[in-house]
């Protein structure tokens, strides 16, 4: 018998607009796609994590909802990083991918250094450098 | 020297109206609050990711983006389970804890089984069974 809930998320869906636009990005970026993705949605295996992108309103549909929104998403996808200049290096590496630059890196109150860039579809993704947070090599944090 | 961008997601941050109230969720459904989350932030350790709940104001600002957004926000967390019974499970779970039931698991298209369920704050999180995905027992994906 397990848990009813796992702590556990197993896959992030990124509803885009023109999924191999977003393939290509990600792949671009350093991400690739797995032989599952097709020209419907991509799978890309991550450290921890699958993320997949598929159609905004493929999306929608798929969990009965209205596609209709807009505006800030109150969502953030991070990947830290073992020091700032690698910080850096991963922002400016998203934005010649053809990423947006919402935020340049910036030392941060809680004592990090941290900037924000967006996807094509202005998926939000934070790149850190946490000193309190113990990182492996692959990206994943081990909490305190 | 590393990749400049790791294939990771580090952690997921989720913008919330309340966090003592999304952490009260979370801790219901079964996830375990780190030593590092306070009133502002709750971090969770998931099996691959960290997951955070945190201000949706504060995470716009901290990103310098307007807070406004409304409607579909075209991102789902999902949870892999072994079976149908315990995606069922895994929902019903979810509901009995405050969560909003979005769509009851049915059998899809793709030959597999899921549904969705929102969060306080109407984070849509699908709870799927995918018998092509290879899934460990902690809810972590190898993509064939």
């Amino acid at each position: 018998m397990t848990t009813p809930f796992l702590p556990a998320v197993s896959l992030i869906t990124l509803g885009v607009a023109d999924v191999p636009r977003s393939r290509r990005f990600y792949e671009a970026l350093g991400f690739t796609a797995s032989s599952q993705s097709n020209e419907s949605v991509a799978f890309f295996q991550l450290s921890g994590v699958v993320l997949a992108v598929f159609g905004r309103d493929a999306l929608a549909a798929d969990a009965y909802v209205p596609s209709e929104g807009s505006g800030f998403r109150a969502v953030a996808l991070a990947q830290n990083r073992a020091s700032t200049e690698e910080v850096d290096a991963a922002i400016a590496h998203a934005v010649a991918c053809g990423g947006t630059l919402v935020k340049a890196a910036e030392t941060v109150f809680w004592g990090g250094y941290s900037g924000y860039f967006a996807d094509p579809d202005g998926h939000l993704w934070e790149v850190a450098h946490n000193p309190f947070f113990p990182l492996s090599d692959d990206g994943r944090i081990t909490l305190p």
